[in-house]
């Protein structure tokens, strides 16, 4: 048996895995050392009190018998699909409850949603990306269309005349530059896709961290993208479900390709490779959704956004280019004095303990500049940025 | 853009959706019948009281800063790692925490682990089997060798002159038949894979259940597994975490197949493909293991044992040849009177309310058999036997 070689292509590591290289062996070298962890995008604050007590009250019914629960529907709670299409309702997309589909968060999702599309597919990806969306599509040996972004456009890349693609991701709130599409900017690639019978896989982790109102939410307010786009989305960041893992995605009806309708292929899918997500962590996500945990998840919001703009004062202080941190939870500045990502983040480990990430692991055209997360406590974005301007300034 | 067309190749519709449908017409016409349901494979005891207190305390564990968690360890809490080596090496299996995978359930991992494999493999599928093994190797685009089993070799094939495969499933205690691999069948798989370089996928959902003190419990018992095998396992029916959802895949490090090391490449796939599993409930699935939750689950488990009694006492009484009961939650009859499967499920239904599961949906060979699960209540269990004793005798 021959496995899978495509893994041979994946490049020799994962991003993430080198920075905990890297800070652990800096650990080893200086014991007792405080590090500013600003690299990962994982959050720090604890989760909101609306889901801690459904989650309670979950557990609790799977303690008796009578409020038990079993195996749960493949596709999601029919409760919380219902929840989730309403709250899409609010942003003008109009969405069935069947259109959406319950995961155990957008990383799990982004990975298994390439089934739909089979074999040898051209797949588009905008750069900087997470650097998932790349592995996932090496392990399907897909072939990558690499779409470089830079400052000139604002790392938004528009459509132009391309090799057609299959698949295009798009990202936005972007991770990891934390620039954002604009509606019109949006409406390109929807017809785009429409016209070049493209699907688009639209990640929208970040929509909650979205303040301007003109800059949409969601794929589905834009005309025309029923028939050509799938929705990822997750609870992670919207309410720190980082560790406690919820997501949904949306496909619509009327997305067809070769006759094919894809939220009928992923009914299937779902009901052939899963049993359901997790009947407490649903109860748990669906409480984010009422109006008291609107109002909790959106003032653990608030402390990210705090956080976002001490460090913009700091790089606006120190006259560094950067975009981002206004309407999503990272910032991605140009390294100082031309140096290399790689090269910035050893500095700033070295120099003042802070943790970022080279810029370069999202794709070759990101290297020179650099991301911050704005997931950190107050105090050590705080100290953080101090120690930046000090050492920068 | 042409989606994943083996989707086409998928069968009309699947098993329990097919049975839903014909209850659900049953209670529209017969409204406020009661159904005495032993047809899907799922729980109806809660989760004992070790595993409740683990969740609600990790649920706290959320709620504070100083204790909460975010993203986890893409493959598994290292504690639980090591706690599920542990438990292995209870039955003889000496396994590294680095070898056990933590998942959200064996149906999940069962679809996902196909990822290892590529393309054009030949999957080799003993019959009557989990439709899902079936499905998702049709989605993969894979070639199945259908394995048909019967009566004169107890439902537990043996290896022999065969069509060479790449991946060989096996179920034991098997769903849907209940019936069990010896430890000498098994030695015979082992060889067999090692000999013609073929993986097997062992699962081993059901082995909490099994009584006879000679049965293996994992395929790591045997020699010469660790060269050739994957085990999928699964807290469902153990600990009754069907909508809870956590389970262990074991890949051994001396896997290897032209040079490359499955264990390194599963590594890759959920660094890349997921952000973890839950941190709530990796942490209810740890108290499973616990003294306590030991003690706990096997007391559920034997309530379950006792139904099986209950129903094989009525099959014996009425002189049915049947397997499956003893050292699993199932029990396949011979459907009396030449009856076909859907035929008796039908006549059930409608003559004594009593929900089973037609054996021909779990393969052709599955034709004039019938399943029964044994996850319902002592009740309900009592009941049905009573019926189908005043039915058929």
């Amino acid at each position: 048996m021959i496995p899978n070689t495509n893994y041979k292509n994946l490049k020799d590591s994962y991003l993430f895995y080198h920075i905990a290289q890297k800070t652990k062996a800096y650990l080893e070298q200086h014991p007792g050392a405080y590090l500013y962890r600003m690299g990962i995008g994982d959050v720090s604050l604890p989760l909101c009190d609306a889901v801690i007590q459904a989650l309670h009250k979950a557990v609790d019914d799977q303690a008796v018998k009578a409020s038990f629960h079993g195996y749960m529907p493949e596709c999601g709670d029919p409760e919380l699909r219902r929840t989730i299409a309403g709250y899409y309702k609010k942003r003008n997309a109009d969405l069935s409850p069947e259109e959406v589909f319950i995961s155990s968060g957008a990383s799990d999702e982004l990975g298994d949603i390439l089934d739909l599309f089979g074999r040898d597919k051209k797949v588009m990806i905008m750069e900087p990306a997470y650097p998932a969306y790349v592995d996932a599509n090496i392990i399907a040996g897909n072939t990558i269309i690499h779409i470089p972004s830079g400052e000139a456009e604002g790392f938004v890349p528009q459509p132009g005349e391309r090799d057609r693609a299959d698949v295009i991701y798009i990202c936005s709130p972007n991770n990891p530059t934390g620039a954002v599409f604009s509606r019109e900017r949006l409406k390109q690639w929807v017809d785009y896709a429409n016209r070049t019978d493209a699907v688009l896989l639209f990640d929208a982790a970040y929509e909650a961290f979205i303040e301007d109102e003109d800059i949409p939410h969601s794929i589905f307010e834009i005309e025309g993208a029923k028939t050509c786009a799938i929705e990822i989305c997750s609870l992670s960041k919207t309410a720190g479900f980082t560790g406690t893992r919820l997501g949904y995605t949306v496909i619509p009806r009327e997305l067809e390709r070769n006759g094919m309708r894809l939220n009928e292929m992923w009914i299937r899918n779902r009901t052939t490779k899963t049993n359901g997500v997790s009947y407490i962590i649903q109860k748990g996500g669906a409480a984010v959704f009422t109006e008291e945990g609107q109002k909790q998840v959106r003032e653990r919001i608030q402390v990210y956004k705090k956080n976002a703009k001490v460090l913009m004062e700091a790089l606006d202080r120190l006259g560094i280019w950067y975009c981002g941190g206004k309407n999503a939870p990272y910032i991605w500045m140009r390294c100082p004095g031309g140096m290399g990502s790689w090269e910035f983040f050893d500095y700033l480990l070295q120099e003042i303990q802070v943790v970022g990430t080279p810029g370069e692991g999202f794709g070759a055209c990101g290297e020179g500049y650099f991301r911050f997360s704005t997931f950190g406590s107050p105090e050590d974005t705080k100290e953080a940025a101090e120690r930046l301007v000090k050492l920068l300034g």
